[in-house]
């Protein structure tokens, strides 16, 4: 018994946090309460119960079903549920038609295998990946609507009267749903995505400030410090949340700054060049925690203009933050990737005029102290800059890139 | 018209080709239609549609929604359901008795506060992680019947009867879904977990093997190396699947090897490493596609090294995946793992007994034919090992962890 409460109370203070955490997201539960509560009313109202009869249940249906936390997946769920329920119903009533046609006998065959076809057909093309990008929703509907229709067709008659029934109850169940969902707080998955990749940068710039301070420091690290550095694991995994917010974000009407015609692709290459880029991180920060050092000297020696290459790499990952926030090309961004590059070649020119004599400089003990049974101690030198050197290269391409779209963006 | 059926064409084209790559998917829809044809039945005899009349309507609808790709996915939604609908039918009629007690003036108002609470309560419910990974289909559900027997019981008297009624055709509805999901050609969700663990490693082993070669061969890459590097692309986008699957294989009864309580969490921990070597082998690729190059000589000093260095590790990720396709713990394991060990001890030894002649010798031009305007050519020789090493010790990390776990698959 103290174990259930204890778990439900863990449950409560955890859904508290994530209430004070985004504000957005009980808004959004206000929303679909009033919703169902406007929707109710609908009902509650003697005339209109009259008109409708039972098949108000479907406005109350849709709007369970439909209302999404962002306008775009609502937009998505609505036009999907409608186009669907009208074509399903039209082509149910056709073939109920032609059924009719054919006798008592025919009649429940030629519809049990109508049913079967189509809905085989419609389930296959939820599999192919263009379909299910835009229409998976639909073709669910699709089945259901049309399984029910002629399903239920072999005992109602009044086919036509019921189809424009469910249409205009649907109707007023989607129509309530987008205008709950714009008017009050909206939540667009177009912003959504674009504070995802701005927040993204971000974080990918602290992260490699962090590693950077992280490695050329002697004493040891704070915690903010490493917090800092845990920034790019975000970026890694955001992957999957970018893909549907731009799937979402596709349907939606203008908004803000946001045409309906926004390019949302350029956003998810802009995502997997900042993931390119996180992998770099990843792999950097495993250098830190490696046992396989470079000795202090050396790592003295490059210490500067590895600091200052990966401050201007920093810079030009601020400035394209910047960039995207305002959704204008700044003026100041070709400076800054020129002032990178020219970092990263000082840094490669001073690898290549390294002095010999450190090279066998091997320092072993001094660093792992905490060398494990692998055997692999001191040693290893140059792993830093070669590290930060793809790191910089692709944040340059990634640069190119940026810089590319930015144009597009503010077309 | 022409760009039409050409664009119909392609889809038509696309779906024979994912047809012929799964043939179970094809299945999937014949089940799908089969189920809907059996519960049409059930409308089609006039003493079943005598008992249930309109509600009938339901068991069509619950085959249609619940029914899923994998068996785990189809009983999570069933349960989910069939729990869901009755918690929420309970709840709504308590409080319509309720309702009930207080006069006509106050009945709607109680009722239309109470949906508009538990509404947003269980669509807030949905955004806590705990809850969204195993009740985020229930919870809709409980919204969806809640507000649907508080709102029609403001007319309908009969509520008790319409609660069992529906009731009984989900359950008939669900237990059609589960028999026939269970019955043809089951596709279980632990199993497609499990093969898509075994094929991550060895595409991972692949690439690995490809990368090397690549790297440390004379002559140009034929285009059948090249496709297998690009193995740990897959591993490296597979998380978000692998998470959906876990969390449905959670569902699922006893079934061949896999017994209810399997450890599928073992599984996620088993990706995410597999995702850590992947990271490594994207930076190891970039290496090959850059330009600043070792100098052949250095590059021909280590090859022997590296190619046995990696190749232990290729050996061991090879058994591992034996090891997870078995299920057993395989005696060659430790052997392998020590030769891997040993060969990377080598590899590190070599690098510290460098001549230190061969430091400054840097060969621009020959490799870097390609090289761009960035202006870093040659003169960077210790990237392949560097690369390698970190890959090769994420390997043998991953190594302990998948030992570990070996033992705990087949407890």
């Amino acid at each position: 018994m103290g174990i259930i409460v204890w778990k439900v109370w863990r449950v409560l203070e955890n859904a508290w946090h994530i209430g004070v955490a985004d504000p957005r997201k009980v808004i959004h539960c206000i929303k679909v309460g009033l919703a169902l509560s406007i929707v109710s009313l609908f009902y509650y109202m003697r005339p209109l119960y009259d008109d409708f009869g039972g098949n108000a249940m479907w406005a109350v249906m849709t709007v369970v079903v439909v209302f999404e936390y962002t306008v775009g997946a609502t937009f998505y769920k609505c036009i999907n549920r409608v186009i669907a329920t009208f074509l399903a119903g039209a082509l149910g009533v056709g073939i109920h038609l032609v059924a009719e046609q054919s006798g008592d006998q025919l009649k429940p065959i030629i519809l049990g295998i109508s049913v079967f076809l189509f809905a085989s057909a419609a389930t296959f093309s939820r599999f192919i990946p263009s379909v299910k990008a835009r229409f998976d929703y639909g073709a669910m509907i699709f089945i259901l609507t049309f399984s029910l229709v002629s399903v239920s067709g072999y005992r109602v008659v009044e086919l036509f009267e019921l189809a424009h029934m469910r249409l205009s109850t649907i109707a007023i169940g989607t129509s309530l749903c987008i205008l709950v969902t714009m008017l009050f707080c909206p939540v667009w998955a177009g912003c959504e995505l674009h504070h995802l990749i701005h927040q993204n940068m971000e974080k990918l710039a602290d992260s490699l400030d962090g590693c950077v301070t992280e490695y050329f420091k002697e004493n040891g690290s704070e915690e903010d410090l490493k917090k800092k550095m845990q920034g790019y694991k975000c970026v890694l995994n955001s992957k999957a949340a970018e893909e549907s917010m731009a799937n979402f974000a596709r349907w939606e009407p203008t908004h803000g700054r946001f045409n309906f015609r926004h390019p949302w692709k350029q956003y998810l290459k802009i995502g997997a060049s900042l993931r390119n880029c996180a992998y770099c991180i990843e792999t950097l920060n495993s250098c830190i925690s490696s046992e396989i050092q470079a000795p202090p000297c050396l790592r003295k020696h490059f210490s500067n203009k590895c600091m200052k290459a990966s401050s201007y790499s920093i810079n030009v990952l601020k400035e394209l933050a910047i960039t995207i926030m305002k959704m204008k090309k700044s003026s100041n961004i070709d400076i800054k990737v020129a002032e990178m590059n020219f970092a990263v070649e000082e840094l490669v020119d001073a690898l290549k005029s390294l002095p010999t004599t450190h090279f066998i400089a091997t320092t072993t003990g001094e660093e792992s102290t905490k060398a494990k049974a692998e055997g692999v101690e001191g040693s290893e030198h140059p792993s830093p800059i070669i590290k930060v050197l793809p790191l910089v290269k692709v944040v340059s391409l990634m640069v190119e890139i940026a810089t590319r779209i930015g144009g597009v963006v503010n077309a």
